[in-house]
């Protein structure tokens, strides 16, 4: 059977129940806190940010982890809780008392997590009225509202879910995202929440999360910027028939969480910050796969790069400089490049020089389409990766000026 | 003898000529071919970009400098001659045998740089026109037109020299530089041009060149680009009474030259593209002066950060995540923050938490100012680095997005 896509993201899998309310910790009214939780404890797996200020909700949920065990997770938008010290942290484990109170299910079974402006202590009184609201509000049609209370500049919600079959069961895994600034993952990434109905080991669950992580989110980037609050958090049934990792079921289940990783990752990116283009940065023959990302990173973290595509300026000497300034040795005669959107592709680099192509007015042409790919040969072996970025645009300064405001 | 600032750029020193002319590279009709020349041939010593893909007369130049010595230089505006394979290489060269023919000495001895669009062949026709005009106009006192003649999108010329003593001899450092954008320079950077009198072998005047750029060029970033073309070249006097390394007459020398080195640096970074902000990053208790760096470099890079100046917005939690996606070990709890603007100063993060002051207007105050210094303690070590940077404003991304148009 070939996986379906199916509606209510991280609320999809059976067994999840998700919901999100406004208790004010946004200024704007709009939802700022969810909870997602399971009818029975779940093996939990996570990435979290490689930023070494680790926020305060990370730090108890890191804890919390080490039992690869959890039910709940709380989230909130609008303070990030983090640079906030030991009274950061307090708050953190009182929001998870609460929650776990409300849910009838100790403590150590929530997590927790936030996202927003760095430094802010929680607004204790708004955010527990929050989770006893939303506490009482779960359902299993609560995915959609989760979802929303996670946001903060972003202007879509991103959730996705996907049912197949692993072996003789059918599984579905659901998920949702936030963007969509300070995007620039590594290891772990912004927020990321994947429930799945399969019945995996917690080590099983974190190998397959590390994998799809690696060619997701940790393949997208916004503006170079990492955050303190990152988390890629995945939750997975306990009680059933276990799927065993190195089998022909687990790589159905993996592939499912790849996709799901994948298009939530996409759409991240699709409502990063300003954005008025989706550039694919395609490298191949590349010594390794890391290379290619390290060369495709190095190009997706440009402004001069990024501000070219959004004047849609088909400024290609920038992307050779910024290649060339990467870590990893090249032979420029050995590079090609080509900007395609749609089905037309231009070639404009051969062997290190420009092409009369890249000269005419064809190449700009390409730019003026949203979805635009460069490919980028550098001919030194079999390495590839893809990496998925934005324009700079005016509109990203604007926001980001004005952020807290 | 305190040492003097003095008129005239790389033609303040005793011995040295200079012109600015245009000749159509530009079309805007502005100044964009220079020639520095000495009257004798000079020790020659120079710091290239780091970019792999260097460009066609950086090729030239870097072979020519195994012999140590020059006598003249040809800088050209408005095209970078990168990435342009052989084509690019030969016209290099034909621009230095033009130039050497005028000025009656051997090609070897000239030596050429180009700044500008990436990836376009330079006009010959227009080049060699304008080398035979420059070659012409040299005079003593061109060095304010050849400033000029390499400027870019910059907004101003960069040129300063100082006079002082070095034991018993006056001697005057004098340079010329231009930014504006792609300024992230490792070991070498942009264009820049000293000329001295002073009398110094090609390896001490390296050396002290080295020194100069380590604490100057190398510690300034506008945008995080480094680009293919980046040159700080120095001329000195080969007849007379050497300074030889190690003494106090070469302290002296390399005093001035730092000096020189770093007023130019700077005024890259007051003239930085969209600049409404200088910031300094001054970062100290590290455990080495490399570390102080990377942490320095790691803020100056945040596009996040960059923006939040440019909206004068105290948001400094992005200052922790920069600093704490830093590729160096960090204690979050040891670590301050302050901000000041002229004699007034406020602190706004200590052992690694926000203080109330953050919280209030203060803060906001300090950001109104156009001289803004970030004073990050991290309580590991002894080490110091000062950094240069800018915000990122709305007018880079018009710039930038249109630069070739």
């Amino acid at each position: 059977m070939t996986p379906i896509e199916v509606e209510g993201g991280v609320t999809a899998p059976r067994g999840y129940q998700a919901a999100g309310v406004a208790c004010g910790i946004k200024k704007n009214g709009r939802r700022d806190l969810a909870i997602v939780a399971s009818e029975h404890p779940c093996s939990a797996a996570a990435l979290l940010t490689t930023n070494q200020f680790l926020a305060a909700p990370l730090l108890l949920t890191r804890e919390r982890l080490k039992r690869l065990q959890a039910q709940a997770v709380v989230i909130n938008s609008g303070t990030a809780n983090a640079c906030t010290g030991a009274r950061g942290l307090a708050n953190a484990r009182a929001v998870a008392d609460a929650a776990a109170s409300i849910l009838g299910i100790e403590s150590r079974l929530v997590l927790v997590a936030s996202t927003g402006v760095i430094g802010e202590f929680l607004p204790m009184k708004n955010v527990l009225a929050g989770v006893a609201q939303a506490g009482r509000a779960l359902s299993r049609s609560g995915g959609h509202e989760a979802a929303e209370a996670i946001l903060t500049t972003d202007t879509f919600t991103k959730e996705y879910a996907l049912r197949g079959r692993a072996g003789g069961q059918e599984i579905t895994v659901g998920g949702m995202a936030k963007g969509s600034g300070m995007i620039h993952p590594g290891l772990a990434t912004l927020l990321a929440f994947i429930t799945t109905d399969a019945v995996v080991s917690p080590a099983a669950l974190k190998s397959a999360l590390r994998e799809a992580a690696r060619v997701s989110f940790n393949r997208i980037s916004v503006d170079g910027d990492r955050s303190t609050n990152d988390l890629l958090l995945a939750f997975s049934r306990r009680e059933g028939r276990r799927i065993l990792p190195g089998s022909a079921p687990f790589r159905s289940f993996t592939r499912l969480l790849i996709e799901v990783c994948r298009v939530l990752a996409h759409r991240v990116v699709e409502d990063g910050e300003g954005v008025t283009k989706i550039i694919t940065i395609d490298v191949s023959g590349a010594k390794s796969e890391k290379e290619a990302e390290l060369a495709g990173m190095a190009i997706a973290r440009s402004p001069l790069v990024k501000t070219a595509f959004f004047g849609e300026d088909a400024n290609w000497g920038r992307i050779m400089a910024a290649l060339g300034a990467a870590s990893l040795r090249l032979e420029p005669e050995r590079i090609s490049l080509d900007f395609a959107c749609g089905n037309r592709s231009v070639p404009i680099v051969r062997r290190g020089v420009g092409t009369p192509a890249a000269r005419r007015d064809e190449a700009a042409e390409i730019l003026k389409g949203r979805e635009i790919t460069v490919r980028v040969r550098l001919g030194r072996g079999r390495g590839r990766a893809v990496i998925h970025t934005t324009d700079l645009s005016l509109r990203y300064v604007e926001i980001n000026a004005s952020y807290r405001s």
